[in-house]
Parts: structure tokens; sequence; C-alpha cells
């Protein structure tokens, strides 16, 4: 068994979202996904952002407002999105004073996937 | 984009673990794996479980004890664990007072994989 500790993880910032990718962890092909956690800072959102990849969010802790195609829908925490692929979305934070984190999971979709 | 509801989506108890299959949102084919929750209350643990589908566990809320092969280790909410295929694991929760609620992603082997 392996543990991911989120508090030590190695992370980066995209404006002022802080971002940890997966790929740190080196399990190359171990999972059929690749992974990130991404903190939304109160008040703040993602950059727009559109990509081949499905992507599967789940919400850790905050609630997520995510613009998919100009519907926004709340999400609490414990639950979960699901972006097709290429469908843009801006993930907004619209709390006062509490983080947002996300935990996803995305893919390259079945008639691209490799092997 | 769809939203997957925790609160509104359909349960079943394993003795007193609550489980909620994502089965029941006929993604069929779309993500390359399966998912669950599960919320285990204070003071219990899962039944032992070793399945051939290595599992990525991811804790909600709540605070896991996992014992792997004899070895516990401590997963704090928002940090994750990787379970082998064929690995033994008992889930607890050593709280008191607090559920502990799992988002897990499980598919087969790479070798077993359709397609």
């Amino acid at each position: 068994m392996r543990m991911f500790d989120r508090l030590s993880s190695r992370g980066y910032h995209v404006q002022d979202i802080l971002v940890m990718r997966w790929d740190q962890f080196e399990l190359d092909d171990e999972m059929p996904f690749q992974a990130m956690w991404y903190t939304v800072p109160p008040g703040s959102q993602s950059p727009p952002d559109q990509h081949p990849e499905p992507e599967l969010s789940l919400v850790i802790s905050g609630t997520a407002h995510v613009d998919a195609g100009g519907t926004v829908t709340e999400v609490p925490p414990g639950c979960a999105f699901l972006l097709d692929s290429q469908e843009g979305h801006v993930v907004a934070n619209r709390s006062t004073d509490t983080p947002l984190t996300i935990f996803s999971a995305f893919w390259m979709p079945a008639g691209d996937r490799r092997g």
C-alpha cells in the first residue's frame, strides 16, 4: 500500500491556484488515469480550461461553482463532477474564507488511448 | 457536465458500512475505472477485503487507519492510498464521533483489461 500525502506533496502555482500533480509519485502506467489535487483560494477561480481528456473531479473541501458552457453548477464537498472531452470549464470558489480543494482524474478518450 | 451528488445517491449496507456504487450513474465505459463512495461509522471498520482490481482511495472526510498486510497507515482527509492487486486490506475509523467517507476508484489490471 502506498499513501499519498497532500500536505507534503510538491506543488506549483497557476495564477493563485496551487496545483499538485501526481506525476511526482512516478506511478507511470499503474493507474488508467492521471491525477492532481488543486486548491482555489476564496474569491478566486481557475483560468478557463478545455482539453481532450474527460475529467472527473471530486470536491474534497469547500464548495465549487463550475461554469461549463455558461451553466453554473454548485458542487458541495464530497460530491463530484464529470467534464466531457473538450468541454470548456471554469471552477470558482465563491467562499470568502474557505479554500476549495479538488481531486481530479483525467484520461485520454477511449479511441485515443494507448495500448 | 454531470454532477454526482453523494447525498442523494442510492446506497446499501455491508454490515454497518454504507456503500454507494457509481454503477447507478450508468456511465458504462465512459471512465476507465469503476467507482464508489463508502462511509465507515465511528468505531467501525470494513470487513477484510481482497480483490484483483488495484484500488485508489481518497479520504473525503474523517481519518482512515488502513491495515494492509499487518501494517497500519493513518490517512488524513484529503490524502489518498493505493492498494495493489490482491493486497488484503481493512479500513478502520478510530474516531468516536466523526464518520469516515472515502471515494474509491478501481479497475482491472492492465493485462486483464478489456479492449
